[in-house]
């Protein structure tokens, strides 16, 4: 199943895909009932996508690819090394993402991203999936100049616009061996597979869930694999997950009056 | 005035604090119309209060009174240096702080905390004051060698219980020059005024906005002043403020099935 939340009629609703139509969400919310369809809402295409779901919390982990930890000249860490996005950093596919006056680099980052359905903590490994409502694409946009100056990463990742989400949250596939890919302007410029993640999603959902309670909607960012580089005004970049979909954004300039 | 969220029949209500007596807020919400008074909710001291306010975001300021960035034998920063915490680790007035079993040294930080009144981004430095609803005190608990020992400070700062904050937010006082002080078990051990603040409030207010859009009911967590050191299991934190009142917090340890 496929769970988007798109603008209709000016508010934000929850759709679940089907074909290239989308429909209500009977339930509202996907964390709120069965995933079962009601009216039909308009065609995929024509709608406006929203990110597709409202997390209290982004958690995010660093250097969780042995290939990019050894580009960024860093050992992969002994344990997840998390860090926080703020949710005002959130848009949705085809949304824009705006490059910082503050910042000469702004990087991609492209990631799989796994959506909580329901609260845990202490969760222990092997129920950890249980806890997973889907999967969907992210790009954990990164001024590298702010974050190398700050030391803490939360300036350098935390600007509105620098966590896309999308297009949608598939909740049937595995996320054990899906191929990552990044795209600017149509050139491929990361490329991995989540089976070379350093930790994979059961073991951050109980690792994390062991620190912070985690609640449904909650999104964990996993790492992205080699290949970051910089990104541009003009550009688009899009992040593709096999058996996901992809996650489109345009890259503007920062105007500011 | 004084606003508080407290439980009421078993429901998280905004409450005005009249003398000894707590009435319901008439506009449901302190972001949402005037601070009038509707009906009354009970005593003060017999409420259960719940921290006073519902966070999209918790910031936080690192080394920003220079007296503790010498006792944590760092530079004080160039810029303010953020941080985020997870909505997931408040806690209100008199709930417990739980040590975690990860961590050989829980340390507290009083802290002065600025609470946003309405949505803003690009907030110019003379404004920002507007956009201060109230302010409240604030407990940055740490757990200091986890901080260290990841680098990024999310997991140190990040665990449940780990963001006490209240007892109620104070909405018509300056936070230019007041005493901020933090007890443990009656013994004085953190003592600072505000006016020592590296960056102030209107300062950071405008910094954070140029990164990230600003919300009701974020928080400002401001930094914490010289002093800070370890609680132990039965210890009782409080982080009074001047002219704010004072935030009380047992402290526990973790039992984990």
């Amino acid at each position: 199943m496929r769970i988007v939340r798109c603008t209709y009629q000016h508010q934000p609703t929850y759709g679940i895909v089907q074909g290239d139509m989308v429909c209500r969400l009977r339930a509202g919310s996907p964390f709120a009932g069965p995933l079962e369809p009601a009216e039909p809402l308009g065609r995929l295409d024509e709608l406006r996508l929203l990110p597709p779901c409202e997390p209290t919390k982004i958690i995010a982990v660093g250097r969780n690819y042995a290939a990019h930890a050894a580009e960024q000249q860093v050992e992969a860490p002994p344990e997840p090394l998390l860090f926080l996005k703020p949710p005002s950093a959130l848009i949705g596919h085809d949304e824009a993402i705006i490059l910082p006056v503050e910042s000469r680099r702004v990087d991609h980052e492209a990631e799989l991203v796994a959506v909580i359905g329901r609260r845990g903590k202490d969760i222990p490994r092997e129920d950890a999936l249980q806890y997973v409502f889907g999967y969907t694409c992210g790009n954990d946009v990164t001024a590298r100049d702010l974050q190398q100056r700050d030391g803490q990463w939360t300036r350098g990742k935390g600007f509105d616009t620098f966590a896309p989400l999308g297009p949608w949250i598939e909740t049937e596939i595995s996320p054990a061996d899906l191929r990552v890919l990044c795209r600017v302007n149509g050139q491929v410029r990361q490329e991995g597979r989540t089976r070379d993640l350093i930790f994979d999603i059961p073991f951050l959902v109980s690792y994390i869930s062991h620190i912070m309670t985690l609640e449904p909607g909650d999104v964990i960012y996993t790492g992205t694999p080699a290949g970051i580089g910089p990104l541009e005004a003009g550009d688009v970049v899009e992040v593709e997950i096999e058996g996901i979909g992809i996650l489109r954004n345009p890259v503007q300039e920062q105007t500011r009056c």
